[in-house]
């Protein structure tokens, strides 16, 4: 199994070894301008976690969920997992000739990125199952972890793991070292992100929760495997993230963070929640060192949500004021 | 929310303290008899544990899978979920005039369980989805508790939560104690055994995968609920298991615990992996105690998987030999 490039390991652990260092400091949110923002995540954990607090609660119901795509990395020009799929599409051509006369494949394979998705939803479908489906799982993993060492953003230029938030890397490292649970509820691919999560994130497999497709147990030369089937199993955004959160966790979270109206449900049935809860939205305002989109955007579109998190009680994060830094790699 | 009859929870209790006091002393696992059995689990855990052996497994990678019925608590005469369900069906009928006249309830209503079962796989998919689908998830927890609360084993008398196995309960323990994180893979149905594996085997939630019906996202007076409906989403059960494995946990277990020829493919899968891997049946012979059975038996029936063990190395528990005592509280 290969393994994330070194120096982009080597980067990351940098990060990390800077956030612990900086959560045995005063200051566990060293990314985080003094804004409203930073004040209420540190006010809500000191809340549940000190014992005697009315909102106190105990650590094995200390659950956090976190949407990946917008909220933990970058989601554009589009999502990286599409950007995945598309890379694979061009490796895997030269065994597929009847892509050259077939869309989507066909436009993809001419570099009309945006005439292969003019198909909609049903093109997409048929990308991801053309490159996520028929292999084993651990064939699956290798592939993922191969193009995530080599592969690098269309914009910045920089590796994918290289464009997560490094203040969010702060909330994950500072909500686990006061006792919580931190998990994925994505709408990306389970096993997509599985074989990085741990690594990136320091966010266990059991404890990330996506879409999938179906999987059948066989055996090749008298060897269990798991293959991957063009089949949808399950899809993990909107509505399906509390029924996710359901089947994978169990309980409720206390606190949910997200960045569009695909995060909406999951953050309504997060702060539903009886006690103390906490909802969280990523407004991506930063054009300069990011991007800047919201309601009118295809990806990551942030509209209802927007409207309703005042009155629902959400913290909402304005990138360029609220983070010093966006990535955790410069 | 209804809690565990007080009783029970202290005597559980009671057995938790005494299984923490015996891991600080020398023997990890005092309710084993000094066999093979006990060895092979002491042996294993040794060499996965210490540092610098060749079979040495980092804590993260250390996941060990149960099953449920008939590995942790009894199953006889019937699966216990089938017990609750078949109770449910009485204190229901009052609402379902109908089922008077209609099978398998009408047989059930009169007493006449066996009759109601001649129904096959189809009749108690109807006594399940009339017992478990039609409520909220929150609502199913609070009657599954209550059940527990106040329901009495037909045979033993007992609570059904005093009839989990003190020696298993020793292994989650040991196993906790040394680095593992330990699952629950059942056939059973996982929203039946999640409102209760924390407070008796220790074991979240969120490390909890079964057997599962669908669910629906609503809104009931502004207030958002998960809705069960009648309809199966997925069977944990024979090749079920790796595939719910893969689903929650996303890496292949390094131990896994069963009991039946539902449990091959999980002892299959996880004892294929490369490196270090154990894998254990429970194999019920103690008619004294609990109950004989295996070959012929239509709950738990223990016949390829056992004929498999010894080739495959798995460990055979002979529980009238190997064990001490069964039950957690006698």
């Amino acid at each position: 199994m290969k393994t994330i490039q070194t120096q982009s390991v080597l980067a990351i652990a940098i990060a990390i070894t800077a956030i612990t260092t900086s959560l045995r400091a005063a200051d566990p949110l060293p990314s985080w301008n003094e804004t409203d923002a930073k004040r209420a995540i540190i006010k809500f954990v000191e809340n549940v976690t000190t014992e005697g607090s009315p909102e106190f609660v105990p650590p094995a119901q200390r659950i956090a969920t976190f949407d990946n795509d917008g909220t933990l990395w970058s989601e554009q020009p589009m999502y990286f997992q599409l950007l995945f799929a598309l890379d694979r599409v061009k490796t895997l051509a030269p065994e597929h000739p009847e892509w050259k006369g077939k869309e989507p494949f066909a436009s993809l394979l001419k570099g009309d990125v945006k005439g292969a998705l003019a198909g909609g939803q049903k093109a997409i479908a048929e990308i991801v199952m053309a490159t996520h489906a028929g292999m084993t799982t651990e064939e699956f993993e290798s592939i993922v972890l191969d193009w995530l060492d080599t592969a690098k953003h269309p914009v910045t230029g920089k590796r994918y793991t290289e464009m997560i938030y490094q203040p969010m890397l702060e909330v994950l490292a500072y909500l686990r070292v006061n006792g919580f649970k931190t998990f994925i509820v994505s709408g990306g691919g389970i096993e997509f992100m599985r074989p990085w999560t741990e690594r990136v994130y320091g966010i266990p497999p059991e404890q990330v929760v996506g879409s999938s497709i179906k999987t059948k147990y066989d055996l090749r030369d008298g060897k269990p495997v798991l293959i991957r089937l063009p089949e949808l199993d399950f899809i993990d955004d909107k509505d399906g993230k509390p029924l996710g959160i359901n089947s994978h966790i169990g309980r409720r979270p206390i606190m949910a963070f997200g960045n569009s109206d695909g995060d909406f449900q999951m953050l309504e049935w997060t702060t539903a929640g009886k006690d103390a809860r906490f909802g969280l939205i990523v407004h991506h305002t930063d054009a300069a060192r990011e991007w800047a989109y919201d309601r009118d955007s295809h990806i990551g579109q942030l509209d209802k949500a927007l409207d309703a998190a005042p009155a629902k009680g959400w913290t909402v994060v304005d990138m360029k004021k609220d983070w010093k830094v966006i990535f955790a790699v410069q």
